[in-house]
């Protein structure tokens, strides 16, 4: 199961779809020639076709036996990007693909290491329990050094968790959500501290906002992230604008890392230019700072060295190599990273989401109407043109996006495993899919704003004030 | 008196010494023509002869009637160089000119104003007393907006002092009192607040320097500060390292004036490059925010728009052109400033103080015998090569660094126009001079130490502490 949706969600190279669809090919005529039954030839030949739609989808290009397409070769590690490949880093997302980023293709280039099966085997005997259905369905996917982790955890040796966010907007969607979902669980199962950064200071000096905005998103925000259910015993919660004038540790951590990065290494590394303000330039130490645990000495009694995890999107990686890279050279470890992939838009998974389209995705302020229509109208289907169509041929569940939208979602592994055969068969049509989802989105949404409704101002207060955790250190 | 002192630590541009030399040679002309006292001919002939000593020494030529310097042109404001123009950023200062930097130059080439006569006259009006004689003396020689300050004194609307200091080793030497010298006696006469920055941070990022190093540099500069005799109640001092991490305010004017200030003006102003740390680069911010009242809350009530002076030394003022043109753009006050010369290094006026080298200038900590065998030793001397020629041409005070030394910290107006008069005239001889500049500095410094054995930890602490003032805001 797991490894079936990897292989969904995780799209292939179009070297490796040639592959698939080249061997489906040969399966095909060898279940003719060898007289199969209609019904298996038929499924092999819908098979074949949904990956040829797959094959054009990705490569713009019809199959063409015995025309492999160009080899892209191996990608340095820079921004740099050749013509059809991805551009992922902190503010931009884009890929020509359907089915979304090639994510097997961004380990490589990013130099980091996949979260195989051992891996998610070797999480589940250290926690004694099942995997969150993120890491079993590949939503998280990558990883740096989580092994190390978990060496420290089985001797007893203390982590802490990080992640955060860039309060761009009031508004957060259903996507926002993924890294504080898992991080949760992540707490609850190995029951560590964990700090959450609120990049105020970034989004002013990215948007056209003030301070004062950029301020109220982040308490704003601060709502939704309580709102998941965090242990507020065991998690603080700050704004940059706010805890830089508050901690004695972090903005010492700040000029470190400002010490040791120039501008040639962050122009290489984010793309910036001559014209970029000096705000921007000096702001990945801020992102960098909160992964050495003396930035929190109220939380780790001014302790220095233990090792930071951070959950995030695989697009905020450069922020971390940057920080790895400095880690040794200032006596700190390196900080551990777990990357998710990235949330389809609605209208499909060739960009990341825009929290200034509404339409894109699924807002965690929709009421139930607004989420039946939006799901009906904007969710790019995998189906057929016809119903005729879809029965024979069954739909793709690789680009379609309420499907995507299900293995975030839908828990229930069966339930999932089911639809996808069911919709892939031509059994399920669109409609009947995109209904599932509906009925899986409106009660987690309006159970999202209900908990939101009971974080209070005094609540976000005290998640935000700099204090001592529930832990020993 | 004020303005013949001004002349000689001014140091004259080589076309205006051509034209002072042409005019004393007329002089002496005119003279003998006229048959005029022997005396009288013999005194404008030493002084001729002065005049193409120092015509020599500023341009490295003889001096040959009708035959002017080359004219350097204007200079832009940028950091361009040309071939014989000083350097002034605030990490050198260059000069061939053994007077020292042309700093009528240097307000032609950073477009800042001179502190004139007028000026002068109304600050001696407005505080109803005879002005410091740092101004009278020309010591701080130019200024930004001096008179807006005035403007808004005599309209009872308040303003503030800032200044600073980088703590680059724990030895400070006299020179480095200068500003907080006169930046005490500002205070005293205008009774208003004081903010002292000590740039931790900055030597940090400059310098082969852990933070705890820089940190405690600050801490024991601290103590030299308070000795100069600053008002606890209504003197503020910070280490950045330290203020940053318990500041409500100042982050956040530190970030608005990153996100207004791009590294291509950065590299403009400080020459900056590529291969520079981002900590240097976005470091002209922390230096920029003090400008502004809102980064002190506690001090100003959380007042935006409260005036600011700066007394500095002039290699600081592309610190404070960065901030006087961001600051309309982020709705705040351009701080006014007021400039002053650079203090000599013992063996000659062409540089700047180094804290490194101990014999390049009087340390705050130096013994009496130690003041006397480094003035005999060290100072460079402007006078003749035997008795007979100085009694005969007599020293040049222009570029003789005893003198300049009593020029700042012999208060005594009449006391220094007599030894100007006797030492040009021959009367009195180098081991004279550097005699009355021992037995100057001497109770000079001894007085400070004994001030500084005052200062204990815990009023280093007090004045450290952010904290409301004995103002009302």
């Amino acid at each position: 199961m797991a490894d079936s949706l990897n292989c969904d969600l995780k799209s292939l190279s179009p070297l490796q779809l040639f592959e698939r669809v080249t061997e489906q090919g040969e399966k095909v005529r060898a279940l003719k020639a060898g007289k199969a039954p209609k019904d298996e030839i038929d499924a092999a030949v819908r098979m074949l076709l949904s990956l040829k739609l797959s094959y054009k989808t990705t490569t713009g290009q019809d199959y063409q036996a015995g025309l492999p397409p160009k080899d892209l070769g191996l990608i340095n590690n820079g921004t740099a990007k050749e013509e059809d490949e991805d551009l992922v880093d902190p503010w931009n997302v884009q890929t020509s693909n359907a089915k979304g980023v090639d994510y097997d293709k961004l380990i490589v280039r990013f130099g980091s290491s996949k979260i195989d099966t051992d891996l998610i085997n070797r999480i589940e005997r250290a926690i004694g329990q099942k995997p969150h259905h993120f890491l079993r369905r590949g939503i998280f996917f990558s990883h740096r050094d989580m092994d190390q982790v978990l060496d420290a955890y089985e001797n007893k040796k203390p982590f802490y968790l990080y992640t955060g966010r860039g309060p761009s907007s009031q508004a957060m969607h259903v996507g926002h959500l993924i890294p504080f979902l898992f991080t949760k669980w992540l707490q609850e199962v190995f029951d560590v501290p964990l700090v959450i950064q609120l990049t105020d200071d970034e989004k002013y000096l990215w948007k056209d906002m003030t301070i004062e905005k950029a301020y109220e998103y982040a308490r704003e925000n601060a709502k939704d992230i309580i709102a998941c259910g965090f242990d507020i015993n065991k998690t603080f919660i700050f704004s940059d604008l706010d805890y830089l004038g508050t901690s004695a540790g972090f903005y010492k951590n700040i000029v470190k890392v400002q010490k040791h990065v120039t501008f040639n290494q962050v122009k290489g590394i984010f793309g910036f230019t001559d014209s970029d303000c000096i705000g921007k330039i000096s702001f990945p130490a801020i992102q960098a700072a909160p992964s050495f645990s003396s930035s929190f000495p109220q939380i780790f009694n001014g302790k220095e060295n233990i090792q930071c995890l951070i959950p995030c999107a695989i697009d905020q990686d450069p922020y971390f190599r940057m920080t790895r890279d400095v880690a040794p050279r200032i006596g700190q470890p390196k900080p551990a990273l777990l990357h998710s992939v990235f949330f389809p838009a609605l209208q499909g998974a060739q960009t990341k989401m825009s929290a200034s389209d509404p339409n894109s995705s699924i807002f965690l302020t929709d009421t139930p109407k607004q989420i039946k229509t939006k799901i009906n109208k904007h969710a790019f289907s995998g189906g057929r043109d016809t119903i005729e169509e879809h029965r024979k041929y069954g739909g793709n569940c690789d680009v379609d996006v309420s499907f995507m939208y299900l293995t975030f979602f839908l828990e229930d592994d069966d339930r999932l495993e089911q639809l996808k055969q069911a919709y892939t068969s031509g059994e399920l049509l669109t409609g009947e899919l995109k209904k599932v989802l509906i009925e899986t989105m409106q009660p987690l949404v309006a159970a999202h704003q209900e908990r939101r409704k009971q974080v209070t101002d005094e609540i976000v207060k005290q998640f935000m004030t700099p204090r001592k955790l529930a832990f020993e250190f």
